[in-house]
């Protein structure tokens, strides 16, 4: 049960960039100044939160790991707030990702997020909550795949026994409030999830891109998009959505039912506010009682989304994930505007493992 | 296991009217002659049908309150036929909600529909009954709120152990014809969780509106849209529809699947007509053993029901609603076409709890 | 548990084509030159694959039926490849319906395309399939009324212990592999059927028809629609599709999500192509496990397709299928292309039973 030795994989960034044409790189974009480090742990990792025998997730960790899994003190960019709450009546808060340039989400980034939630489902003022950017073109992306794997894996389960990136999201829509995505820019990866975890999502029809990635890069999805978008977009798109892995712009999202609606750029702030405002007049406690019925219909099993999670652990560690992962990392995922802007387009470009 | 005492809430309606900006009457319409009564039973209600546990409903049932529940002989708007059939051939029915001037649905419509809904499920020709209004502006609207509550809650089980309320719903659905809603006009409330328990809804692009509006006023739905909804449209658009609680045209019921499709006004006769006149013509027995199958994959239990009726009548009784309707009916909820037909909008202007 | 004597019903087909007016019969079409023999079992037929025990179905079964029940080897229909398959990569096929003049589905199809679905479960190269069709204004339509049923029901059992016709839709729905059908033309019945199975589906906007005609044909429809289409489109408008039993074409199937999308047809074939190809440089096991977690939120169980066959099998039986067929065969249903691809309109002229 101890956590197996990490395997760092150097990528050699500024060498592979010559495998792209001239022409697929017309943004301009810092270049990639310093080899990037890609871990992963090799092998099993039986102790991570997450698994389907969650209740002995605990006991079973080794304190250790746990300590060496909190977020590293030294990094600057860990401490800096990436979320941000803002209560604009004590019934409705914004919560504001703000972690530029791409809004990557991290191991960092969830005991930032973890604390919003917990403030979501314990104030007894609070009835909407709505999730926007404050980064051009991102409304939130995938994972970071920087920090080591056991960065992720060490982190102690959260409340539902779940790994607590899953664990946030299903807390998420069990919350007796309304919860929102307002989506600007691009929601990938961890960022459809969370706007699947939501109770509604309105989109940009012009600057929205939602998209789960995942099986570009030969990752399965963690965040439980295999439950939700089939109970929301019916087993067709789903597995368009997820196979295709490409993105997806607002109209089609609002045409799948991937979004509740896409509203022109210009009208959907005021929409939503709106909405949001209307809500906050309402009575908490008929929100939650009839929530929670829609829930009971609609919402799938914790085990469910703890098979999700651990699917997309298991496909991170396999070296044609490393392999895919690798060129884009070379390619410029995580520091090249262009790569991350039209990631649809070049997890096309991996060719075939 | 007693009948709690009522509380009978005296509301000046006139009085509070001056709250409203005028520019917000623009209709016409009779000005509020009479205190309204708004009567509820206060604390838990034990002895209601609907029940999670309702094998046993009808045995704890105290035959007085049974008595008492009965619609009474004295008030001559219970004995008008508020629900009409219309047998256009013995395979084809229209049942059309008349009773103007809103189309709301009491304790006395209940006997009434349940008499039609008996006859669907036991007429042996029947194959398809469409369901309308003759009264313009509405198909069918919310619970009546003047009567006391016990007159609702002391009705006797229907045959699923139900309150008849969702009882009948429930039959609708699984009755072996196809029952289809022409809306024209508001649908909200029962309105729409008749619509809802119905196989197919087709609606008025121009005229029809679609609303379950409970939310705003403090209450839980109880008609099953909680479980209905989500299986039709996804969490993410019931939710929208269930904790907004606004009004819905029929283009966006029809994005949304709340409705089948929605027509130009002048067409949808025609389409429904022509629909029902076709199936008319198909077998009985093919209709009942391919509906049976789609109700195995799509139907929520009774149970699931059970617990939406019982969240509404808990709702119902807390001061929060209790204060809600009283506003609504001092603006002139049940009188004034205005706050009839603009329900959504007016749920908005309560103020926070 | 014997076969039943099947009994043999002869259609005077040039007599009964009088009944038509000739303005419905615009296009041109060969004459029905002889007597077209309709065959079913009368009775239980109790040894046939699908049943809800299925496993103990196999060993229920008369060795000399189901060797009976193999496809006639004297028959040279039989014989001819309807079912081809084009390897345009090893990980992208192409699967082609080829059985002119209307792409019928009968017994002697299902061991050709159970050769299929057996290659594309065990390739391990595999990504995705396209099923398409070679046949103009046909995809797949409805299955065979001439075989007498015993040459379906005698059948062996798939591997799944239901009937080899369902039973391939379910291994093609859990294949490891992205399924996906390009309708240009009729999907009609089994045509529907095998596209609701595929993972997804995208269609002709100018020539694409969908339908589940059976209830039409006082046929209950036997390959999964009832499980299927109400987890896809909802129950409102999967009740429209299956009881309406009407043709819907390809904007109408989009807007009901009964396809993923329709297009152009100009740009129908780029679209899909493009979008295999994709699929195709990705990696199969990231492929394969996220399905798997889409297949538990969306697959019905086998049980209940199993009572869809079932109910189909019984419903053929039935005097009322059989005089509806018979009508149809009249009018020229197999023979006259004018009935074949305008179904929907000549269910609805049969008359009542």
């Amino acid at each position: 049960m101890k956590q197996e030795e990490t395997r760092l994989v150097t990528v050699a960034a500024e060498s592979s960039r010559s495998g792209l044409p001239d022409s697929k790189r017309k943004r301009g974009h810092h270049v990639l100044s310093a080899a990037v480090f890609l871990a992963a742990v090799t092998g099993a990792a039986p102790t991570m939160a997450g698994s389907s025998d969650s209740s002995t997730a605990a006991s079973q960790k080794d304190p250790a790991t746990q300590e060496s899994a909190k977020v590293s003190p030294g990094d600057p960019a860990s401490s800096a707030r990436q979320v941000r709450v803002e209560r604009r009546t004590p019934s409705y808060w914004r919560v504001t990702f703000d972690n530029p340039p791409f809004n990557i989400f991290g191991p960092e980034t969830i005991p930032q997020l973890n604390e919003v939630i917990t403030a979501i489902e314990n104030d007894p003022d609070l009835k909407v909550v709505v999730f926007d950017s404050a980064v051009p073109d991102f409304f939130l992306t995938h994972y970071d795949f920087i920090p080591p794997l056991s960065a992720s894996t060490g982190l102690p389960s959260g409340t539902t026994g779940l790994h607590p990136l899953p664990d946030m999201l299903v807390r998420l829509s069990r919350a007796p409030i309304v919860s929102i995505s307002l989506i600007r820019g691009r929601a990938t990866g961890v960022g459809s999830e969370l706007a699947l975890a939501s109770d509604m999502r309105f989109a940009s029809r012009e600057k929205a891109i939602l998209s789960q990635w995942e099986v570009g890069a030969a990752l399965v999805p963690g965040g439980g998009p295999m439950a939700r978008l089939p109970r929301l977009v019916g087993r067709g798109r789903a597995l368009e959505i997820l196979l295709g892995a490409n993105d997806i712009d607002g109209d089609l999202a609002e045409k799948y039912g991937y979004v509740n609606r896409s509203f022109p750029d210009d009208q959907l702030d005021g929409f939503v506010d709106a909405f949001a405002m209307r809500v906050a007049t309402f009575d908490n406690q008929a929100i939650a009682d009839t929530k929670r019925l829609v829930d009971f219909a609609s919402l799938p099993s914790d085990p469910e989304i703890a098979a999700g999670w651990n699917a997309f652990i298991t496909s991170v560690q396999r070296p044609q994930a490393q392999a895919k992962i690798k060129q884009l990392m070379q390619l410029g995922l995580q520091t090249d505007p262009e790569i991350e802007i039209r990631l649809g387009h070049y997890t096309e470009t991996l060719g075939q493992d």
